[in-house]
C-alpha cells in the first residue's frame, strides 16, 4: 500500500461514508440540477425530460430513462482526454450503461407515459467512486424532475410522484485491502484495494445490481459476506442523505 | 413466462449445466484454437501470441493479456448488424472488458515476460450464456497457447506453463425465473429471468468476478446465496471438462 | 517461387480443384447456413431474409440480395485486426462487392418480391480462394434460403424458386505461374503468382464477372486463354458439387 | 424583438456588464481553475500543463498553448446531445480555436519553455457570451497555472510569470438591436440582435481579434464605431476583474 | 519579412488586387459552374439546386442556402491530404461556415421558396485568399443557378431574381505587413502579415462579416480604419468585376 | 435503350474514342498536374513526390506509387455528396485501388529509390470513364513527375526516367449494347450497356488488368473475344496520344 492510501483509510473509520453534500438546483435554468458533492469527488447531475420516447419504444405508452457520463478533461490530474474521436471508452460506456439500468430499476416506466428522461452525469472532480456518486445523485436528479413534472399544469396524461418512482436507489463501493474491508474507496483506497466491489440497492435494503471484481486477485465466501453487509449499511445512510435532500426542495 | 421458455425449464434440472463439448485444434493453422459449444451456444475461441506489448506496457518485463469478442451477424436470428459504423456497442464492449479481466486474473503477466496474446472469441451461433463461454473456451484456447509457446524451442525468455497459469478460470450465469434458481441461462431462460448473475471463479473455488443484474427487479440475501451455490457448482464441472480438454491434447 | 509455394504446385494437378466439403444447416438456428471448405480455407456463409428492402429500392416490387465478407481475427497468422474503426478496409469492399454483384447476377429480383437476403461471409480460415469460396458458398446458402422461403406456408406473395434462381452461380481463380496455367491458387500459390485471375460464371458456362490482374507483370492473349479455359474447367466441377448440396438437403 | 428580449434589455443600462464572479481554484485537485459566471452564464475554466509539446513543435525550444471549449448537455434547455459521433460540431470547432489564438496572442512561447498548456473551458450553464467568458475565465486560469509552474522548486528551466504572460487577454460581445448598440449580450439579447461581435483585447487597449457578423442583416461604419467604442469599455472593467482575481490568489 | 514576401510585396501597389478572371459555365454539365481566378488561386465554384430544404426548415415555406469549401490535394505544396478520416478540420469548417453566413446574408430565402442551393468551392490551386475568392466567385455562381431556376418553364412557385438577390456579396482579405497595409494577400504576403482581416461587403457597401486576426500581434484603431477603408475599395472593384461576368451571360 | 443512350450511340462510329484533349502543366504550382479531358469527362491529375515511403516499405530501397480518386460534388447532376463522413464509399475505394494497382505496374519500384509518388486523380466533370481516364491521364501526370525528379541537381541517388517508368499504361472501357460491341463508353452508353468491361493494358499490348463485369446479364466467348479486340485498338490510340503530350513539353 502507497503511504497516500496509508493516510487515507486512517483519515476515517473503515465503515463510514465520505461526507457527502447535496445541492439541489444548481443551475438556475434546470431546477432539476444536482451538484452532488461525496468528499472531493464533484458530480453535477441533470435531469433533462422530453415528451418523445425512442423510435423503438413508441406507441407502447411506455417512457424511457437513460443516463449519460462523462468525466471533465480537468477533473482528473494528469488531464484526461475528451472522447471526442467518435469512440467512447469502454470504461464509460460501461458505466453509463450502469447507471442507466439502475435508475430504470426504480422507475415505473408505465407511470410516467410516454415521455424520456436523460440524466446526465458529468464529473467535475474525480476522487474515486464517481459512477455510485452518479446513482446516488443521478436519483436525486430524476426525483426533482418527475415532481417538477408532475406539477406541470394540464399535463396530458398526468402521472403521480409515487406511481413512477416507487422506491430509491443509492450506490456505494466497498472493497478489500489486505486483511480489511472498507466502506466508500476513495482514488487512492480504490487503487491500493484488491477487490473492488459496487453495490446498487434500494431504498428498502434489496439489490439492485452487485459487481465485485478482483482486479489481479480473487475473493471468498466470507470476503463477499463483509463487504455487502457494509455496502447495506452505507446505502442506508445514502438513503437518508437523500430522502434529506428532496425533502426540503 | 412464454411457452418457449417453460419448455426450456423443463427439459433439464434446474442444477444441470447444458452439453458441453470442446474441439481443440479447430483451426488447422492455429493449434490454440477451440470450438466451444454449450448447448446450442458456439464460440470459436483463438489465442494469438505476438512478441510485443502495448506501448504503455513496453520496457516493465511484463506480457499482457487481451480479449475480443464478437457475434457473428448469422449468430442471431433476426441478423445482427456487424460492428462496422466505427462503433462498437456498449454491450460488446462491457463483455470484452469482462473477458479479459478475467483471464488476466489467472495469469502470472510478470512470468508471461514482454508477449502479448489476444484471445478472440467469435460467436457463430447464440443462445444465451456466450460471455461465459468466452471466458470458459477462451481460457482453453490461452492454455494451449501458452503450452505452445512454452515448447517453442530457444525461447527467449523461456517460460513455464505453470509459472504463467498457476491457476485456470471458468464462468457461468444462474438466475432467478419465479421462485427457482436456475444455472445456466439459455435464451429462452435469460429472457424469462428477473435475476441474471454472472459468476467467475478460479478452478480452486475463488470469485474473480460476481455481476449480478436486477431487470426491473430487485433481489434479497436469500436469493443471492442460493445463486452463489449453484454457480460453484457449476463451475467446478465446467473446470473438470477443461482440465479434460486441455490435457488430451 | 518459395520453397512453401513449390511444395504446394506439386501436390495437385495444376488442373485440379482443392477437396471441396459443403455442410449444410450448420447451424441449428438458420437452416440457410453453410460451412464452406475449399482445402483448408473454411468459410461460414448463411443467409438472412428480410420483409423490407432498402428504402431506395422500395415500392418498385422488386426484391434485394446483398453481401458482406469478413475474415475473423483468427482466420490468418499473424492475426488480422478487426474493422472496427469505422473504416471497412478497401480489399474487404471491394470483395463483398463482388459477392454481391455476383449473386444478384442469377437473381430475379422481381420474381423474389419485396424481400431482401443478406448474404454474410465469415472466414473462418483463410489459405487462399476467399472471395471465390464466398461465392460459391454463398449461393448454396442464398438458394437454401429462397427454397425454405418459397415453402412457408400462406406466404404472400407466393414464390417459386425456379423463377427467383432460375440459373446457378459459381467462382475460381486461375493464376500465371512462371510458365505455368494454375487452377484455384491457395495462399502459397497465390503468393507466387505473376498473374491472378477470379471468374465468375453460371452453372450453364456463361461470364458473369472476370478479373484478371497482373501483380508487377502482365499477361497476353495466350495466357489469357489457358487461365479462361481452365477456369470454365474448374467452375462445371463446381457445379455439381453445388447441385449435389443443394439436391440432398 | 419578443418579450423576453425586451424585458432584459431594460433590465440593465445598454453599456453595463453582467455582474461577474470569478471564483479561483475551484476545484481543490488543481489549483488553477476558475468558475467563471457572467450572469447566468457559467464555465469552468481548468488549466492543465504537461511537459511535452505537440510532435510538429519539438526540438524548438518553444511551448504550446491550445484551449477546449464544451457545452454540458444540462446547460441548455431543450438539453444539448454530446459531440459523442466523432464529429465536433462547427461552432465548438471555430470557438475554441479562437480562445486558443486569443490565449496564445498574449503569451510568449519561448519564455514558456516546451511545455504545453491546455485550457478546458467547459460550460455548466448557457445564458449568452460563452465564448467571451471563456477567453476572459481562461486568461485567468492559465495566469494560474503559470505562476503556480514559476513556483515549482527546482524547474528546469525555470520561468519568470512576466515574460510569459506579458500581456492579459479579455473578450466581450456587442450588438446592435434596433436602433441600439448594447454591451454584454445574454441569450435573448443575442437572439434579437441584428448585428453581434465579438471583440477580443488585451488589458492594454490593443486589438487581438474582431468578428463581427451581420446574422441576416449588414452594418454601417457608425454602427461599427459605436460597437467598437462600447467594447473597449467592457474590456477595462473585465481586465479589473481580471487583475483583482488573480491578486488576491 | 522572407524575401519571397519581399519580392511579392514590391510586385503590384499595396492597394491592387490581383488579376481576376472568371470563366462562367465553365462546366458543360451545370451552366452554373465558375472557374473563378484571383492571380494564381483558383476556385471551382458549383451552385446546385435542390426542390427540398433540411427537415428542419420544412413547411416554413422558406429556402436554404448552403456552402462546402475543399482544397484539393494537388492544390498546395507539398501536398495537402484529404479530410477522410471522418473528421473535416477546424479550418475548412469555419471557412464554410463563413462562406454559407456570407451568402445567405445577400439572399431573402423566403423568396426562393423551399428549395436548397448548394455552393461548392473546390480550391484547385491556392496561392492565398481561397475564401474570399470562395464568397466573390460563389455569389457568381449562386447568382447564375437563381437565374436559371427563375427561367425554369412552369416553375411552381415562380421566382423572380431581385427578389431572391436584392444584393450582391463579395469579400477581400487586407494586412498588416510592418507598417504597411496592403490589400488582397497572396501566400506570401499572408504569411508575413502581423494582421489579417477577411472582410465580406454588400454590393452596395454595407458590412456583412469582420473578421481581423492578429497572429501572435495586436493592432490599433488607426491600423483598423486604416485596412477597413483599403478593404472598402476593393470590395468596390470585385463588385464590378461580378456585374460584368453575370452580365454577359 | 433511353432515347438519350440511341441518340449517343449514334454520334460516333462504335470502334471510335471520344475526343481527347490533354493539357500538361495545367497548375502553375505543380508541373506534374494534367487536365485530361474524355468528351465531356474531366479529371485534373496531379503527381507528388515525398522523399520518404509508408512505415512498412521503409528500409528495402524501394519507393511506392500510390493513387487517390475523388468525384468533385459538382461534376455530376445532381450533386454527389462528398466523402466526409469518415467512409469512403465502395465503389471509390475500388477505383483508387485499380489505378495505384494499373500504375504500380509500370513503375520499378527499386529504380524510383525511397520515393512515394502520389498520384490525385479529382474528376471536375464525370460523363462516364472516369477511372480509365484518371489511369490514362494519371500516367502522364506521374511522367512528368518522375522527369522532373530525375532532372533535379545532386539527387540523390539520381534516377533514369526510363528505368523508373520501362512501359507506359493507358486504359478504356469497352461494353456490349444489345447486339453491338461499342469502344469508350460515355454515362449514356454505360447506362445502356449490358456489359462493361475496363481494360488496363502498357503501351507494348499487354494487359495488366482486365475487368469486365455483367450488370444483370452474362456474356460469352465470342463477345469477350470482340472486346477485347476493341479495348486494344483504343489503348493503341490513347498511347500515341500520351507519348504527344508528354513529349512536347
Amino acid at each position: 500500500m502507497t503511504a497516500a492510501a496509508s493516510e487515507s483509510i486512517k483519515s476515517r473509520p473503515h465503515d463510514a461514508l465520505r461526507d457527502v453534500r447535496v445541492e439541489c438546483g444548481y443551475l438556475e435554468s434546470n431546477p432539476a440540477s444536482v451538484l452532488y458533492r461525496s468528499g472531493k469527488t464533484i458530480v453535477l447531475c441533470t435531469a433533462s425530460v422530453e415528451t418523445t420516447v425512442p423510435p423503438w419504444m413508441a406507441g407502447r405508452g411506455k417512457g424511457w430513462v437513460t443516463a449519460e457520463y462523462n468525466m471533465l478533461p480537468g477533473s482528473t490530474s494528469p488531464r484526461k482526454s475528451r472522447d471526442r474521436g467518435g469512440k467512447v471508452d469502454g470504461r464509460t460506456t460501461e458505466i453509463q450503461r450502469l447507471i442507466g439500468r439502475s435508475l430504470r430499476a426504480v422507475v415505473d416506466l408505465e407511470a410516467l407515459g410516454e415521455r424520456s428522461i436523460t440524466v446526465d452525469c458529468d464529473v467535475l472532480q474525480a476522487d474515486g467512486g464517481t459512477r455510485t456518486a452518479s446513482i446516488t445523485g443521478g436519483f436525486i436528479a430524476l426525483s426533482l424532475a418527475v415532481t417538477r413534472l408532475a406539477a406541470t399544469p394540464l399535463l396530458d396524461p398526468p402521472i403521480v410522484v409515487a406511481d413512477v418512482l416507487p422506491r430509491s436507489v443509492a450506490a456505494i463501493s466497498v472493497g478489500v485491502i489486505g486483511s480489511d474491508v472498507v466502506l466508500d474507496l476513495d482514488y487512492q483506497l480504490d487503487s491500493a484495494a484488491d477487490v473492488d466491489m459496487n453495490v446498487v440497492m434500494t431504498g428498502d435494503g434489496r439489490f439492485i445490481e452487485i459487481q465485485g471484481t478482483g482486479e489481479e486477485a480473487t475473493f471468498d465466501d466470507d470476503q463477499l459476506a463483509r463487504m455487502l453487509a457494509l455496502a447495506k449499511k452505507g446505502i442506508r445512510e445514502l438513503t437518508q442523505k437523500q430522502v434529506h435532500a428532496i425533502g426540503v426542495q
